[in-house]
């Protein structure tokens, strides 16, 4: 377990049916350092909006405990409301790492965006710059897929490894979900 | 820290005005082994009503987790809704401790509960049935004030003295706390 302060980030789900939508999600922010929990913050995010990178910046800097690192669980929040790692960091000079037990199928999303979304430019465009994830071998043939911005490779590589403790879910991004999951 | 499996119980903030209250409050439970949250469980309770004790053995029996302890910080939760620790220990046979880092005023309580409940009488019989806190000891002159249902005093305060990491809260209930915080 690393002694960062990191900021683990997980949205509770949402109500999705043919006929109707839910039309707003909770993005869910625990901030941990090593073992110990520190905060839990929320905020709402519009469902397939393009408002959560705002959100979340906002909230961390609303919020003004200076975290170190930046932990997604996808890019995906809220359906397709899409975080921005880069602008993330570039915004807020803190470190992003993107950990995903699952490989993104970009592909099926590059189609959803297509099929159903207007600027489905503007969201391929993110997805573009973010590019294709790293893959990281875990303990018993594990893998897990990985995007850094802001802190070398092997670095972030030591560091995923390290938060890494029951399963094969980073601790902060295992417990923002499970507090995410109980508020569902 | 014990590797008990440990349900932690803690109140989310509500308003309370002279001309307006909120009707529910909401009850945050949280399941954590060692250093590992297991789950964060939630129900709604009435502000100032009387069912939180049934609310709680409802969340716990409809879980299906078995908890080896129930931790509480107060045995008043939204407003004056109390848990009766003894019932818990009777209906679900799992240990109990009431851990509260002050001492309560059981006289200002009786007081607030003669003066605004007409049912004063059914809550003050579970006030007095609890009875007055045992006070412990700890490092730097700090002092804790905890009721235990179930184990032997000795048992008990070495439980509660192994789940203090940081401050002088027992880690599962301040973990509780933070995440209730957050959600307020």
């Amino acid at each position: 377990m690393s002694s960062m302060k990191i900021l683990a980030v997980e949205d509770c789900g949402f109500k999705r049916t043919i006929k109707q939508k839910q039309k707003e999600a909770l993005l869910v922010g625990v901030i941990i350092t090593g073992f110990r929990i520190d905060q839990v913050l929320f905020s709402r995010i519009e469902v397939d909006g393009l408002d959560a990178t705002k959100k979340l910046i906002d909230l961390i800097i609303s919020n003004g405990e200076e975290v170190e690192l930046i932990m997604l669980s996808s890019i995906s929040y809220g359906g397709f409301n899409l975080i921005d790692p880069l602008k993330l960091y570039n915004v807020l000079g803190v470190p992003v790492i993107v950990v995903n037990p699952k490989k993104p199928n970009s592909l099926a999303v590059e189609s959803a965006l297509f099929h159903h979304f207007n600027d489905w430019k503007k969201r391929l465009q993110i997805i573009n710059r973010v590019g294709e994830p790293e893959e990281l071998d875990l303990k018993k043939g594990n893998k897990i897929y990985y995007h850094i911005f802001g802190i070398e490779k092997v670095q972030g590589e030591k560091l995923i490894r390290s938060e890494i403790c029951f399963g094969k879910i980073p601790e902060p991004l295992r417990i923002a979900k499970i507090i995410a999951h109980g508020i569902k």
